[in-house]
């Protein structure tokens, strides 16, 4: 790929470690890389206020937030914001067959999750990262990464004025989103695709009410799937299942409110209601790459993996892979020892695939297929009742929710 | 329909109970009414022999065995067949990704499972009602249900000679398998069907061989399921997914093992082989018909509801049925009360659609579907893996395997 060299370079910048995505994964890399003495250099196509803006989601594991406080993340004694603004729930609530079924985590596996938008997990990074004086390129334009089978890959980028720049890193991490560059650049035949599609998709939207439940309520319906969840005391974030096609500008805020509620009603919740903005729909699919490592390059988070949304396990998921990357990266720059990263796929592929199954069971029990018999539906309804019954099965499902306690990889 | 109505009636019994179906459902409801001071009248247009000869499923929940045993089936001193020629489980293996896992009933739930087929519990069942003097016509030819809707319902049918018999039930009863006459006779528009057929089927066999495993082995495997289980010390019935329009004479014996084999030895697991017999495809598929009572017809077992093999749960469901059923018609029949036989659909139903999602669960959890992608498998593989690794999981399964401890209706 000789011919991608520019004539000139505005800069070149030597790192053992590139990261292409400024995103939560590539930016908690790059944090926990800097805790461990690793320089690295991140660069990423959007602009910082393009990312704190785009409504994600918010549900964080325990070990996702406790991974934000002990790494030093909020070391500048700055408020612990996750804490502080986040909310820890504690359970969340099943509906279906008329009725309300409280799993409480605390109870079953003694864990919780935190709200807290993905927005302010990026907020709190960047922050972080810019404290400590790290090297995180916003906006590039047209990066590339290029020569990824040789022992110096490189990730060129053009800046605003149009002057081509390239960083020489001795490892390259694709943390570049489902659409990841990285990921498409892996030779032909050297990795593996494999995923699922949906019949369906979310129709999200943020609403500016009170929350009218305390925790997030799934709720199964024949009517479909929703999901009441929360933001803040006055912002409250909702979806409901809708077509993969589905247009947003055919839904009044009227309709939107009417379809809601024909789905939780039902089940005996009442909603409260507010302006509807922020409305979009969020197409989703299950897809896992692998393995996760290609000669010098690693993927991590959602250029690697995708999950439907249904399990709240993206972004747990990101930070996971990147938990077991960041010190297989030290290991490799600080001491040479690359043991690490040999057994860093196999090690987090074991974590993703237990998260695709739990976000595969969580999306196929609540929601409905197009032209699904009165049979499945009444079936999933069994499958909750016996969930609703069982100690073991909230427990399982708790199990998941939370994180498996006790199998942090 | 009273052109149904025969020039002359051979012989005419008034009953309070008429129970269409001789097989483990209906006999176990002729004993239990026996018990309880109710007579009935049993048909069945098989044999007795005819029914002692059709292999079937042979795993016992807990409380089947309980119910034989405290209702004196084996009251006459002769030996506790089921205890004794039975074999208790204490669990059973779940072969998948290249290693075996058993799931210990015994430990998790306290309970256990009794390998004993059903054609025994026949043999029992109709020894019991032999012996206790009970009124079961075997054999008889073209039996019909008629005149549903009023207050006199009407088995009839013709005896070998061709001469025409009637039996008036106060109650009439279908316990005549899927297929069942009695459920077909209900008046268009009165009931539900719902279901779901499967793009698979079992290919089962006998062998005459020691057993290869001592409890049931559940093998998931890239090339389909399989399922190793047992008969006696040296016979073994074994199952493998085939394609539901599967021909038996096209396969010889070497194949039949080459497929197990090809099946369970990626799990570790070493097959006893031996000669093959009584190889049949068996289809199946998700069914359920409500409710449960017409007027004055009760549907129970197979008649009104069939589940897949997968999770060995038909007769017992249908035992199930039963256990709630015989106390209901007691009361109606002795105490003119109603009231169980009017809620009898809805209690006994709760159970079947647990018991459908169970199979459900069970059936796609293990089975590869024609065309599915490399993601369904590992998905799979990742479902089997967290309960392997997860108590709490592994609970969820007993629960539904052993029968729902604690939670019989």
């Amino acid at each position: 790929m000789a011919d991608d060299r520019p004539a000139a370079l505005a800069s070149s910048t030597r790192t053992p470690v590139g990261i292409v995505g400024g995103g939560p994964a590539g930016l908690v890399l790059s944090h926990l890389l800097h805790r461990a003495g690793v320089p690295s250099v991140v660069v990423d196509s959007r602009s910082r206020e393009e990312i704190s803006t785009t409504v994600r989601a918010g549900i964080l594991e325990h070990g996702t937030v406790q991974l934000l406080l002990d790494s030093g993340v909020y070391s500048d004694g700055a408020s612990r914001r996750v804490l502080e603004e986040g909310y820890e729930h504690e359970g969340v609530e099943l509906a279906f067959g008329g009725r309300r079924h409280r799993v409480d985590f605390h109870d079953l596996v003694a864990a919780s999750v935190w709200l807290y938008p993905q927005t302010e997990v990026f907020a709190d990074l960047a922050h972080a990262r810019e404290r400590d004086g790290g090297d995180v390129r916003f906006g590039v334009q047209d990066a590339r990464v290029v020569d990824l089978e040789g022992d110096q890959p490189r990730i060129l980028y053009r800046d605003a004025e149009g002057l081509e720049h390239e960083v020489l890193p001795d490892f390259l991490v694709g943390a570049d989103g489902s659409r990841s560059a990285c990921r498409r650049a892996v030779p032909e035949g050297q990795g593996q695709n494999t995923g699922r599609e949906y019949p369906f998709a979310w129709f999200g939207f943020l609403t500016d009410a009170p929350a009218s439940a305390p925790e997030l309520v799934y709720s199964h319906s024949p009517h479909g799937f929703a999901l009441v969840s929360q933001r803040t005391d006055t912002v409250q974030r909702m979806y409901f299942q809708c077509d993969p096609d589905e247009d947003v500008t055919a839904w009044s805020e009227d309709r939107i409110w009417e379809e809601m509620r024909r789905r939780t009603a039902v089940n005996g919740l009442e909603l409260k209601t507010g302006p509807v903005r922020d409305a979009a729909v969020l197409r989703f699919r299950s897809f896992v790459h692998a393995p996760l490592r290609h000669g010098r390059m690693l993927l991590a988070g959602d250029a690697a993996h995708t999950v439907p949304p249904t399990g709240a396990k993206g972004l747990n998921l990101a930070v996971a892979d990147v938990r077991v990357l960041a010190p297989a990266l030290a290991d490799a720059v600080l001491r040479d020892d690359t043991t690490g990263l040999d057994t860093y796929s196999e090690r987090a592929l074991e974590r993703v695939w237990k998260a695709q199954h739990f976000s595969y069971w969580m999306t196929t029990m609540l929601h409905t297929l197009p032209g699904s018999a009165p049979f499945d539906v009444r079936r999933q309804e069994a499958e909750l009742a016996t969930l609703a019954a069982s100690r073991a099965g909230q427990t399982l499902l708790a199990e998941g929710y939370t994180g498996w306690p006790g199998s942090q990889v």
